[in-house]
């Protein structure tokens, strides 16, 4: 079938294998060397920038469809999404998409009461990945797949804007009692290394010698015989996180205040 | 409209005021004087105790559909409730409700392809109430509305273990980073009464002196000149929350260890 055809089928007959009124939004957030950026689309028509999104298949697992999107776009396997809210208030959800001309354009008659254009919740999950990995791939309705970065993020369609930030604030929280950034790092990273990942993330400065010190001191990462060669009398030590010790201090009540 | 006339016009026509494939179900929380229950509703048919739940009326937020609900059960208004998580996953989402020779007993025609029996995600929502301010009220499907303590609770329909499960780790999770407990205590009070509302809901043995120390060194409560006359020669000070605290800590990365 050429996108065309699957474009024309999933519009008029998609009701048949996907849940109506329902879509899944997904913040991808990357991260690499000290920058933090997040993935978007420009659609075809209605012009403009979207999160990465899609239809959950009815007999699909909402967190495998969630990863369905996720790879469709990304080409990344077995990245953990975090689902973080249900969005559907916003007056861009309570009514019927408006944009009949610009959906003119797609040149797929949509019939009348089309399931797409009927009230849809989106339910939002976000991960964390290495934007130096992705391969980033526009879906049938729009035309580029790109990184932004996260301060230059245009105004969105729909209620996109508010998502992003609800997924950075919940991120940003995370980082606090959850490893969410774990897969981001080497399995044995130097000081340096997660200290620029949360300040990158938390977007404030930490403390050099206080910030290393809370994560040691709670055993969330302990420090190896090992150095990293990065230069002429430059090895620093090489660090690993302790997932027992941090899944017992959460349990606890962990919190990190840095 | 008497109720089995409500409940025809419910399930025979009601997809044309309430989004298909959606329901909002609520895990109430009660405290009251060292004990935590939660509210549960015995259905007609199928036989068995679920939480309260409702659908999506196509013109109102989420949040307003779940305070709809919330009111209608308990008679409560103005409760805040917070929406942790969308369900979707398990066995009994997957599929059509298979219990039609229950339904039977409901005295209505379901006919074909009913839209209450197709797959419908759940979206969580939990609340914290003062239950002695409590009238509980059963709906529709249901014949009866009461508080089940939280360990007591019986094998429920559909997932809704799993949804008081999750929504109690929320809980007690939001109890070390937001006044959560905020509405249960009154305006002013005493150190025992805080100390025994986060030992009873985070269900540990917190350090009489350390608890409250934490608590005071933050800046979250603040020691107040009155006293509370509780007996004779008892008259332990009286405490407040200070909320302009508690968001600046909470900004900075608040985190209570107790």
């Amino acid at each position: 079938m050429n996108s065309q055809k699957k474009l024309e089928q999933f519009i008029q007959h998609g009701y048949k294998d996907y849940l109506p009124n329902v879509s899944i939004d997904c913040t991808i957030f990357g991260y690499h060397d000290r920058k933090l950026k997040v993935l978007l689309l420009n659609w075809k028509t209605p012009e403009g920038w979207s999160l990465p999104g899609g239809r959950v298949k009815r007999n699909e697992s909402l967190q495998l469809s969630a990863s369905r999107i996720l790879s469709e776009r990304t080409g990344l396997e077995e990245i953990f999404l975090n689902q973080f809210h249900t969005f559907g208030d916003s007056v861009f959800r309570q009514q019927r998409f408006k944009h009949t001309k610009a959906l003119s354009k797609f040149n797929v008659d949509f019939g009348e009461d089309n399931w797409l254009l009927d009230r849809t919740l989106s339910i939002g999950f976000y991960a964390l990945v290495d934007y130096s990995l992705v391969n980033p791939q526009p879906d049938l309705f729009t035309e580029e797949c790109r990184w932004w970065d996260i301060y230059d993020v245009p105004g969105l369609l729909f209620d996109h804007n508010e998502m992003i930030e609800k997924a950075l604030a919940t991120l940003r929280h995370q980082m606090y009692y959850e490893p969410i950034g774990y897969n981001l790092l080497p399995e044995k990273f130097t000081l340096p290394e997660i200290h620029d990942l949360y300040e990158t993330i938390l977007e404030k400065t930490l403390d050099r010698r206080n910030f290393p010190k809370k994560l040691i001191s709670l055993g969330i990462i302990k420090k190896l015989k090992e150095r990293k060669n990065i230069g002429p009398h430059r090895a620093p030590f090489l660090y690993r996180f302790d997932k027992r010790n941090y899944d017992k201090a959460l349990k606890d009540g962990l919190s990190l205040s840095f």
